[in-house]
């Protein structure tokens, strides 16, 4: 009764593209929302592979020019539409460089998905409304392309593994939604007040916490934020915490957990109860999950739930999610 | 009659220990300030050198594990007092595994470097309280590692042009701090009235808009602040830009400028002149400093020159920028 699901045949066609030939290097390119997936899927590679690895915003890897790009690289390149320019134009750089290029998109048709080797499509709510399942989503068809890896250059077979636990996530998902809503009931008012609030996380984590700072709170509501990685936290960073300061603090289950559960205990400590929003991954009803992926499907759990959490916020706020933007896809930049 | 200095004895004896084995991968472990300046390194790696590599915070090295941490690793660690736990833990953790470690401090009997293979001891003006020459700053001991690995294992000897570039780097920083007194006293006191000022960066110069945000900004001034990446910048954080929000903004000089320009042209489009603080590499006098590496000396200037900035802002905030703390150094944690 398992609730496994098939290997996505665009990950399959794209694996079976390397023909067997170990890269010498992978490169994670993208931008915004899309790079932010990038650190998980870089944090799964850095775990279960000898593959040496790299994630940039695409720009950057562009003009950077890194000289392990070459023709032995692989690099697996993502945005949602397929028409971020600077995604495009990377993918045309690497394949000038001879390196194959996988392109993840929902739209197969896009500048992007013709600018790779291969098109992985996936699924996001943006082109219908209609919420989708969470094993259709970008970081679902990403580590489907990392266990692939994994399996092909570090002889160890987990893909199986991650189709059973990507079977039930969105359920899992489905609970957290119910399970965090009183929490997120309780925060909302004061959360949309603000004028500032941080994001916290590490590990598999820290790229919801980046995705959710970036394009949910400065880009959907105009709040001022930061992606602090809980570490550097204590290093600079923590002595903006006041009783007013208003933090989101990710609580992953991967092995660098001890690092969110010390920011946690200081953010209590100086911060105020009410003011310190912790999502707690161990609360959590994680059934048909493997334990070994738990800490790496979390982050689409927070991911996820954090939406809900922000919709609240744009409410009161009456600040419209998608439509309320200065400058992006309003203007010409 | 070139100001060339001595390649640093520290770095020398380091890279002499390596016995002109290749490394497998490189690693570049620290945190906070210490972590900022990992990031120019891989930069100049990435260009220089088929090595692969990577930096993290040292808690989330220590804890994510890679398994591209193997005995032919190359881990190169700093703490300015050598005394920050993590960072020592860290150093322990890859002697665990049997990589080679440097480890770059100011205190040569400190934790770090008595955990480290090799100790390459630098600089800093916190021990004195008297101004260093940049060619013995962490940034400058930091290079001579690259460029001797790069001569090492890729063939290019670069390190002679470095030297000299070192050799006339102070007095280029002397002559920046001057041309750039005006515009600082222009801006501090609209800076030192705000609640949120942001850096911008890419490339070479990432690492020291890093650092001014959350060392300078967040640490010292409780100012709150992000580290945006300049092309980032388009994909999310622009949103909060109006004409009263303060950012800075890092024009350097290496091959990612153009991702500054165009943050430059965006910041002035929609926010105020007087708002925007842009210090532009391409105004400066860099007599001395070798072209090639005049992308990677430049945010040693940024970031020498935006100490006086900061210590502008804290007269006109009354808030002193070496004691004024609420956490770090005053309590347990």
């Amino acid at each position: 009764m398992s609730n496994r699901i098939a290997l996505d045949e665009g990950v399959a066609a794209a694996i079976e593209g390397l023909g067997g030939e170990r890269p010498g290097h992978v490169f994670f390119v993208a931008c915004g929302g899309s790079f932010s997936i990038m650190h998980p899927a870089k944090f799964m590679l850095d775990q279960h592979s000898s593959l040496a690895s790299d994630l940039y915003n695409a720009a950057e890897f562009t003009s950077r020019a890194p000289r392990t790009l070459d023709a032995r690289s692989l690099v697996i390149l993502c945005s949602m539409t397929g028409t971020t320019k600077e995604t495009t134009a990377a993918a045309e750089f690497a394949r000038s460089r001879g390196a194959r290029t996988i392109g993840m998109t929902v739209e197969a048709g896009s500048p992007l998905a013709r600018a790779c080797d291969h098109v992985v499509a996936f699924e996001a709510p943006y082109t219908t409304g209609v919420p989708i399942d969470a094993a259709n989503s970008n970081y679902a068809r990403i580590y489907q392309i990392v266990t692939e890896l994994v399996r092909l250059f570090d002889g160890e077979d987990l893909t199986d593994r991650l189709l059973a636990s990507l079977g039930s996530l969105q359920e899992a998902i489905d609970r957290a939604d119910r399970s965090f809503a009183p929490l997120f009931d309780d925060y909302a008012s004061r959360f949309a007040s603000q004028d500032v609030v941080y994001t916290v996380a590490s590990g598999a984590s820290y790229g919801a916490a980046y995705s959710f700072a970036i394009c949910v709170l400065m880009e959907m509501q105009w709040i001022n934020s930061q992606a602090i990685h809980a570490n550097e936290f204590f290093h600079g960073p923590f002595e903006v915490l006041d009783e007013e300061r208003c933090f989101i603090l990710l609580k992953g289950m991967d092995s660098t957990r001890a690092l969110e559960e010390r920011a946690d205990t200081f953010l209590h400590r100086f911060g105020k109860q009410e003011n310190i929003l912790v999502l707690d991954a161990k609360t959590l009803d994680l059934e048909g999950i493997d334990p070994l992926f738990a800490g790496n499907l979390v982050p689409l759990i927070f991911f996820d739930t954090l939406w809900r959490f922000a919709h609240r916020i744009a409410d009161l706020r009456q600040h419209e999610m998608l439509t309320a933007r200065r400058y992006m896809k309003k203007i010409e930049y």
